[in-house]
């Protein structure tokens, strides 16, 4: 499944950069394939619990730097037929320049 | 943590009602605590691993009677301060009455 | 369209109701019928044109309060055919008690 | 304001890249500066009020084309103090390497 995290650090100001590397940084401990954008970061796992895994060692992580507080908002793509994310971009991108 | 999960079944049709009851049944057989709203159900956990092992299984029902793709939006509040839906409604309420 | 609008202030602390009743008492005052949960508060308006008047009339009250920056997050469940909130929830609720 | 727009296009089967391309050519017509991801196409906008004349516009050509429900999931950052996409990634990249 294809999934986008983000991260909303609250209670620590408004400059938030710092805890979102934090944030990837567990990520790529998980050797999770991933890919940066301005607005999350988008993985590839096999299942919840997976995803579910690498959620709360971010919170635990986060937790430790003294955030009080973090807002989470998860988007996640299941599709029965397999897929990945270069697919997806691409299926998209070659029916723009039909 | 408090949690707001909405299920969008892709490929099923138009009418989803059928499928959302059947992600429903199973929250209500996790004994999870929740709220159903007309975007989404709030639940209670206390862990995304616990979350993960919920939104597994609603893939899995879901992938049971046929539905070939599913896009989830999850958002999540967690706080190290102990709080609950109650609560956060209570909160804002009466602040809207001073 | 149903539509479920979460305002995330950031850089003003943990403590966040103040301010969300703030948001809701401009859609109070927009006189858009409104439902208020744990994660959010759903809306019925009729294009995202009337959204966009809502969200920065938000944005503005917040700012001049002293919040320095607000993560959004919406949902939008658009349909050709009328639908409306209590619809939802009720077609959902049915199915479970079958 | 830096925006993420997903649309879902509902009751038109499983393959859904034909109607992203077309959710997408409206965001190009407009000249909006945006960025596909796989799970969405981040934007540049001044207001919500232009974020809402670009969706108002996605929802009628995928009308059109015949859509009869659309599920948008919309993320906003906005902030008093300038910023942009490049920016956002880059100050995060940077502190990934510390």
């Amino acid at each position: 499944m294809i999934v986008e995290i983000s991260v909303v650090p609250i209670g620590v100001g408004e400059s938030l950069s710092k805890y979102i590397s934090e944030a990837i940084k567990v990520i790529k401990e998980k050797n999770v394939k991933h890919e940066l954008n301005p607005m999350g970061t988008v993985v590839e796992v096999n299942s919840f619990l997976e995803l579910g895994e690498i959620l709360d060692e971010i919170k635990e992580r986060l937790e430790k730097t003294g955030v009080p507080r973090i807002y989470f908002t998860v988007k996640v793509d299941w599709r029965k037929k397999a897929t990945n994310m270069e697919y997806k971009v691409k299926s998209v991108q070659e029916k723009l320049f039909l």
